[in-house]
């Protein structure tokens, strides 16, 4: 090693290094916002959290010791129970289970969806997963020819005449040239939630529909449909994106491919259940009420770490953030862990009625339900009347947000939270990255391992952090 | 499952992602650059890298076939040949190899760091990797006993009394407070770059190091260290975080604890290698040069996936989405794929110093060097007379890089690139967000698969973004 070069290469590279760090830094204080004490506390809600904060671990136990959750499940119930008992261990005012009946639906024993005597692929089995809420198949089974469509215009176009007796394959995938991939899911997931009701209508007898993720892999993703009461109810199934490609590929080389499909699910009556509720009272105002959330259900197959462990875990974060950090809030601060967002929102809905009931006015309710990825920002939705005046003052916080890389837009929210629009108080979503939560959402993929501690705790103190000033400055009202 | 409810959350989940897409994509027009035409052309970019690039299965050859390709090593070979290979088909106008001397630093046989008869931790091995260009233990290894310190004072208030024939164990953790992983790391390598020399003056006799990680677990980091000639050279390893908790902890109950080292470490003669070149001449001002790089080489561990194989490929990715597009730059662009950035950067050095040679100024050159994670911005630096001419001009297109989330900032820019300081160009590094970094970097899981295929195209999109720009407005001139 020449050490000449070596040692003039080290300091080069080192103070090239401290000049991103210095310029940074004197940017940051550039753009200091005008109260520092602001700044100074959300500061120390960063700092504390990425030190000292429980949602890692919480989502840890979450993942590997209760698994999957689905409305209805044993699992479901399990983690009732354990998020429950550690909102107990925070020393909060109060915490509690509210009641609400769920959807009670069930995948039964492992799908079978299998090509039959391709000659491009045999015998080969698709992975894949049954609809949340599908039907089964008779027993038996379903065997069809496929016919592939990419648009509700072509399923049309090819008519009754064409899709009778039929299983439709829906293959449009989402558009990769989206920069924010929800944008892609928004382009795609049409095919997955209204396929089967379009094609029953047709005279289909099943559906298949390619997995709702933007990288090629053998995941099948899950997700709710919705049937159609008026036609027959047929059943529906998700395949990978290979098997979609693959699938694909035969019917272009060989004309006509037949599947034959067996799924093994049943909606069950439905089963009592909870969201899980914790909250500091408000010492000003302690009936008016942030809430800042994530959904305690999950699909069935994986860990649910990301879709929405993650934001069951960052919310119970932020109370206990503000407990050990003796911050207390002029309103009433409450975690709200719903349950059945995934194939029902019971559990938003029954926590929007009983606020109505009991008079409760939301001045903001905030939702974290798009994965644990690094923060990019926050988005902001009210009714109609009253978003612009709240915008105007949200819009002041932004220089407060800048050193921690978020940016805060107007745009919706979160699904649990969306039955408060009503009351006309502050909606708002946290956004992370969504780069990698298509290649993880409803699938057995989304495992704990994916989430990085860091960007948990990241989003964990984002939120306590925008929880803080809506709360100080009294956004919502 | 209540159809009515379930419809009524389906419809209330859509709609509201449906307003997060239009408002977003609102305020992305409402920020429309002035010149649609850049705007539309960018737009074109990340479509096209999002659906045709070759980066990242070229990531995956470099990172499974080739693997690391520390300077000297057949790996470094491997890359130089594949990579040349690569670009060859790329129809670009010249792809040649600049030689360069480098060193050879082997590591040899795996490390053996080891507590001896502690009754905290027995004998218990510590996951250890040997610095780069540490000299080996002597024959038969070193046992001493470790001194903890986390700081330079610390260090020299022991003084020679307390440090000769010892180990110095140097565990100042990096700062997990700070939200830019690359600040907490500035704020803790100098014990891995001085550590030796500064404990060799004091007498000690070997030195460990905790590893340049935020994570707790039990992959070493390695990286440079850097000799002081007047004094002693002595071994030098970095052990897991986990091991660096366990041996305080041991330190802290037992007073005394002994730890044996073996490094088979050494130093060969310099070798041959290269820089892997390829460019685009440019139609209007073909001795004007903008540079798009990364360096090939790597540490001896993991695949160098992350450091630095996705800023290799991302910038061969450049110039093939140029010459797919149809895009003639009006200045020569150049991917240089630097050889030795990790331990020498006499690739880096070598360039400067050929282009110096041969008169070619360089408008400005861009390093991706922080791994292929999703984009956050670009830094930008210059000479100190020239910086803010350049950044006004830069500033002009922040608008259009808002669609994509990344924000322009000055700051530092690339080891390789700096010695092209001294042309009074412009030069700037790459941003990826950070958070992931130092759980891979220098370490055996910068592993292939830690990259997702999105986020590093999208880096590739914004790189070749940026080299479009400059090139069309000459900013560095």
């Amino acid at each position: 090693m020449d050490n000449i070069n070596t040692q003039a290469a080290r300091i080069t590279r080192i103070a090239s290094i401290l000049v991103v760090f210095f310029t940074l830094s004197f940017q940051a204080n550039a753009q200091a916002p005008s109260d520092k004490a602001d700044a100074d506390f959300i500061r120390n809600i960063y700092a504390f959290t990425l030190t000292d904060s429980r949602a890692y671990s919480w989502l840890e136990h979450l993942s590997l010791r209760v698994g999957h959750r689905l409305s209805g499940s044993t699992g479901a119930d399990k983690a009732v129970t354990y998020t429950r008992a550690m909102l107990d261990t925070l020393g909060l005012d109060s915490v509690w289970l509210q009641p609400v009946m769920v959807p009670h639906w069930e995948r039964g024993d492992p799908e079978n969806v299998q090509v039959v005597g391709s000659k491009v692929l045999g015998n080969q089995q698709l992975p894949a997963l049954a609809l949340g809420g599908s039907v089964p198949t008779p027993a038996g089974g379903i065997g069809a020819d496929v016919v592939e469509v990419t648009s509700w215009e072509e399923l049309d176009g090819l008519g009754e005449r064409n899709v009778r007796g039929k299983i439709v394959f829906f293959n449009r995938p989402m558009d990769p040239t989206r920069i924010r991939t929800f944008e892609a899911y928004g382009g795609a997931v049409d095919q997955r939630v209204y396929g089967a009701a379009r094609a029953a209508k047709l005279g289909a007898v099943a559906v298949l529909v390619r997995s709702m993720g933007l990288r090629a892999d053998d995941f099948p993703h899950t997700g709710t449909l919705r049937y159609d009461s008026t036609v027959a109810l047929i059943p529906a199934a998700a395949i990978s994106t290979n098997a979609a490609e693959q699938l694909s590929r035969a019917l272009r080389e060989e004309g006509r491919v037949r599947v034959s499909m067996q799924l093994n699910c049943r909606t069950l009556p439905d089963v009592l259940s909870y969201n899980v509720i914790g909250e500091i009272r408000g010492f000003e105002k302690p009936d008016e009420f942030i809430v800042v959330g994530g959904h305690l259900d999950s699909w069935d197959v994986g860990h649910g770490a990301h879709d929405d462990g993650a934001g069951c875990t960052q919310s119970m974060d932020v109370l206990r953030t503000f407990k050990r950090m003796g911050y207390k809030p002029r309103h009433t601060v409450r975690c709200v862990l719903f349950m059945n967002e995934e194939n029902g929102l019971r559990g938003g809905l029954q926590y929007a009625a009983e606020a109505e009931r009991k008079g409760e006015y939301h001045l903001c309710a905030i939702e974290s339900d798009a994965g644990g990825f690094t923060p990019r920002g926050f988005s902001f939705d009210a009714e109609e009347s009253r978003i612009k005046g709240f915008y105007e003052r949200i819009e002041g916080f932004q220089e407060l947000f800048d050193p921690y890389g978020i940016k805060l837009a107007r745009g919706g929210s979160g699904a649990d939270i969306s039955p408060l629009k009503s009351q006309k108080g502050l909606l708002s979503g946290y956004i992370p990255d969504s780069q990698r939560y298509f290649d993880v959402h409803h699938t057995a993929a989304d495992t704990f391992d994916t989430v990085n501690k860091r960007e948990l705790e990241l989003g964990a103190a984002s939120m306590a952090a925008l929880v803080y000033l809506i709360d100080k400055y009294a956004v919502g009202k």
